[in-house]
């Protein structure tokens, strides 16, 4: 059976079992953190989620883990069939890791550990953060999903992927994403009405504690 | 006839040329800088490489280029048709976008306008390149390609993903990339030996005043 590695507080780790769930493909949890060295034999690069496929491929990033998935999996689709369609989607996505998520991540630093980032900083990462709300503003229609009248892995990824943009942005940046894309904070009720999301909400919330004395014992 | 936007100067360019070329995809190539408002249009992030597919869509972002020519146009491959080694394929260029470029790239600045990188911000960006060197030192077999016999989309990712960590690593961190993943050196020369590359090459070398002078101007 196919295994996914990682741990339900982190984001990345929730967006492939969601996409798993939806896809109604069967999988274990294998609960791993990134302080394991378990981990390095699956994900080199040492980063949560990571997969054993069913014929013993290991993968890791969280982008990979989704479009194998999609590959192997296709009985039931998250992207469409059109490849400049497919296309449209990937790129939503990809304006969602790198200028949405990954540059909000820069701050979570100080929202977990207190202080307050340099300036300097929260303008670069404001700068950036331009960048995805311009671009989803551009590409994505929320009627009702990014896509249209179908769910793709834009959602799913976009989901998760708002966690920290939606955190940090309250802490350092006096700014709610929520108000920044038109449409958005309706989709993010709509996605977090499923019996998937709530699983997954739950198991995070369950996760949490654990995760956080980890954190707390590195430091 | 498919639109490549962007300029030549430009490595994440040149990686979506370099595919096309090896293709035989007939393209026609658009000059366009980043501070031209005429990006915004089929970049909505006001990021180069963009592409004007042949039935009229805008996608931007090169991973989501290199995946949306693979789909359109099947006759030669650049991914394995087996799922799980695909998926080993995109994790390869995964760990060289994230782990490899990227953290390379904030160094840039430095490397371009002169001036040291603080000490925290170069301790940042070598921890970073390490998870990429070990990634690649695990996943990449150069015998002689990333994947083996045949060459994929990492190499052509790769290729010229090294530029600016080899720019950065002599001038601010006292580093090899060549030297620190076994094979890259040979890989990189013959990498380096066919026409396609000589073709991108000698492209890239006569766009570099007009590029330079543009940035020069901007400052």
């Amino acid at each position: 059976m196919l295994i996914l590695h990682g741990f339900s507080f982190s984001n990345y780790y929730n967006i492939v079992k969601h996409a798993l769930l939806y896809k109604g493909v069967a999988f274990e949890e294998n609960k791993v953190y990134p302080d394991m060295a378990e981990l390095l034999a699956v994900s080199p690069a040492g980063k949560v989620p990571a997969m054993t496929t069913e014929d013993g491929v290991n993968l890791s990033e969280s982008t990979v883990l989704l479009d194998y998935i999609e590959d192997a999996y296709s009985e039931v689709l998250l992207y469409p069939a059109n490849a400049s369609e497919r296309g449209h989607v990937r790129q939503m996505i990809k304006l969602t890791e790198l200028y949405i998520e990954l540059p909000a991540r820069r701050l979570l630093p100080f929202a977990l550990g207190g202080g307050e980032p340099p300036e300097a900083l929260k303008e670069e990462v404001r700068n950036t953060l331009q960048r995805g709300v311009d671009g989803l503003n551009a590409l994505a229609t929320f009627t009702p999903y990014m896509n249209g009248e179908t769910l793709t892995l834009a959602d799913i990824y976009l989901r998760y992927a708002l966690a920290i943009p939606r955190l940090v942005g309250k802490a350092h940046l006096d700014w709610d994403i929520l108000a920044s894309i038109d449409g958005l904070a309706a989709w993010d009720e709509l996605m977090a009405s499923t019996d998937i999301a709530e699983r997954i909400d739950a198991d995070q919330k369950a996760n949490a504690p654990e995760f956080m004395a980890r954190l707390a014992a590195k430091r």
